[in-house]
């Protein structure tokens, strides 16, 4: 079969898996985005491995390219998309206003994962190296399922959900600190030389200096861009601003930053947030993500793991996960409660940093790359961020016990959700919050 | 740079130049289909070749995909959603009726382009195989230019709209056949050897069974998913159910018809068009359409040729070029004059047939990878095709001389076009249609 007629029905079969689950684990009571994942899982390596099946097969007339080398792309345009919406519906004003919890909440979020992760390792056998960079992978927040699991609960903008979503653009910069600082200098670490103050100096001057010139010209830029794009012809000309922001903004990060691309894509957002076109984008962008790159995104996720690899080394497993969860609910739930959060609050902010996601999987990859990492150890770092990734939904269902799924006005379009108790898609909350 | 940072700000590049070209060419009074193609031109290896630049050479540790190959199947992607939404806003109870003409004016289209390319191309020293090879690129019909433009004048819904999507249909199968017994046969074309009934047969049965069961079982099915769709949980589940239908049935035309994917995401959309949950599907597919995949499609078609190759043979091109078009106008006009149509609306069918665009392009590549066509002749016929394409919406623009773009009210959600004398972009119009 060709690639693209590989494409054609992986497209499709990817698409019916992630409706179909997220619908059955949507009836469970349970979020959608659960159920797309784990459609993933069952898609993947651990069960079906459809790559893998004689219906995938690159084709040798398909230029070497194979499908799941195509997923992949599209799963990161995804990202970035998703991330771009939840920048959309951040509140700012509330963001602000917890700018002090959202940064010890991340701060501890970073030291406790990292130094508990570091020190199992080592206690494990790894080398320092090796074992510092378990722990950086352990640091990382990713709070794409975090904030779609919060706008399903109708808890977006709400003050521990404000924290979440500042605490984790904050950890993912000392996070992206702490992972770019180890990258830059594994040559120094794995010869034994003493590490040069002057890369150390580089690599963080250059972040400083990408989210100081983001956020002074960030905003007046956009309103421009807006203001350009109104005395254009043609239709849907906003949402097509809003994806040429996005995309460059995520570009400038890791280009000009050296910063996950997501942050670049989740700060666009922001800054689209507060023009006056952001209910039409908000409105307009939504399905394309919920019936298409959502779907995808969530999909690939579990297509990329496979569980088997598990087996060997089950006990450092556990350890290391549990290690994940406890430090980021420990670590992020303290910074909350010292900054004068109710135990309850904090209990939320620490549930809602677990997961690691992309940028978790994106940091496993470069120590993998550089070496950093063996492949076996990869493999469970990977399943470690998708169990962070599983269970945070769940956790974050259980820390809302009585809180039911209001019947909310639209703000933006004015039409109220009917399905008052059902849990809507991945994002789809969005749609209506 | 890595392959997920070009693409980034390949996404961005491309909808940019798009947007800004296509908003050019509307202000000039021309369809904003053109711009887009134009800028593609620009951005390609004609002028600018960014696929040859520095930016986006493919980086060591990209796995050896280079971004050219993405967009191809981003705008593959594209095509298949172009040809949906076309499907979806095609009035089927006129096409019914204009049945007779479409199938005459096909047939016309098919035959005159066939005999002029093969006739002309031996005249020029080509052998048989390869001039009946090149006759077939010529017969290949793509209406997805042709079908925004007539949307853009408010003509999709007029007896000749629908002529020219019926018969485009009843082309694309023709040509189709005619290009399959063509690679069917090209082992004993080359050998020499009589032609197999059997084969020949064999290739028939199969495009009619799939057809025959499309139109049997499509409907039926198609009502059927929506109603299924209706029952889950989740948001925009009825652009997910529409796009599961559009990727599967291009997949099945493909694959178990051996016709082009394009035609069954026609007859998808066809069947949506149908359902109650047509009106929501056409609003919400079309941010995507119009922000992202349209503009990477039309882009993308520019960024294939080289136009400097047209230097040599010169010559050849320009007569075949003007058979492709001569022969397309007097083709399908005469079928059309012949059912009952005035001499303005036969040319408006005549003109709007024109377009190869990618059934043509796809033919080609075929035809290049089966050995029959060599690689300047292929580069000739891509040019062909693009040249079509670029004179359809300029030519059906001067084919409704005195016609002024129509302030409708929206047929859907009751929105008036405000800006009248505008030409929307491509596909937009439909969003008002």
């Amino acid at each position: 079969m060709s690639t693209s007629l590989q494409i054609l029905l992986c497209v499709a079969v990817i698409i019916i898996s992630a409706k179909l689950a997220g619908a059955l684990t949507a009836r469970l009571g349970l979020p959608l985005v659960l159920g797309e994942l784990l459609a993933g899982v069952v898609l993947g390596p651990t069960i079906l491995n459809i790559w893998g099946s004689s219906w995938f097969i690159p084709g040798a007339a398909s230029g070497g390219v194979s499908v799941a080398v195509v997923f992949k792309v599209l799963a990161q345009i995804g990202v970035v998309l998703l991330m771009f919406v939840a920048g959309l519906e951040t509140d700012i004003a509330m963001m602000r206003s917890a700018v002090a919890p959202a940064f010890w909440a991340a701060t501890g979020g970073v030291i406790l994962p990292m130094v508990g992760g570091c020190l199992l390792s080592h206690k494990f056998g790894f080398t320092w190296p090796e074992a510092i960079f378990i722990g950086t992978i352990l640091t990382a927040t990713s709070v794409t399922i975090t904030a779609q699991t919060l706008m399903n609960l109708q808890q977006l903008r709400s003050r521990a959900g404000s924290t979440i979503l500042g605490a984790a653009v904050i950890d993912d910069v000392l996070g992206l600190i702490v992972l770019s600082l180890v990258i830059a200098l594994t040559p120094q670490i794995k010869s034994g030389e003493a590490i040069s103050l002057r890369s150390l100096l580089l690599t963080l001057g250059k972040m400083l200096l990408c989210l100081v010139t983001m956020f002074w010209w960030g905003p007046p830029v956009t309103r421009w861009v807006f203001r350009q794009a109104e005395k254009l012809h043609g239709h849907h000309k906003e949402v097509a601003a809003a994806l040429i922001l996005a995309f460059l903004l995520a570009f400038d990060a890791e280009w000009l930053g050296g910063m996950a691309a997501i942050t670049g894509a989740y700060l666009a957002g922001l800054f689209v947030a507060a023009t006056p076109a952001h209910a039409k984008v908000t409105q307009e962008i939504h399905p394309m993500i919920n019936a298409f790159f959502g779907p995808i995104f969530f999909v690939s996720i579990g297509l990329e793991v496979n569980a088997r690899h598990l087996a060997g080394g089950i006990g450092f497993f556990v350890l290391l996960l549990l290690i994940a969860i406890a430090g980021k609910i420990a670590g992020c739930g303290l910074g909350a409660f010292t900054t004068g959060f109710s135990k309850r609050e904090s209990l939320v902010v620490g549930v809602g940093m677990i997961p690691r996601g992309e940028v978790g999987l994106i940091t496993a990859s470069l120590g993998f790359a550089a070496g950093l990492v063996a492949s076996n150890v990869y493999a469970q770092v990977v399943i470690l961020v998708l169990m962070t990734t599983l269970i945070t939904p769940v956790l974050l269902r259980f820390a809302f016990p009585g809180r039911p799924i209001e019947s909310t006005v639209d703000s933006l379009g004015g039409v109220e959700i009917r399905d008052v108790d059902a849990m809507p898609s991945a994002l789809d909350g969005l749609a209506d919050a």
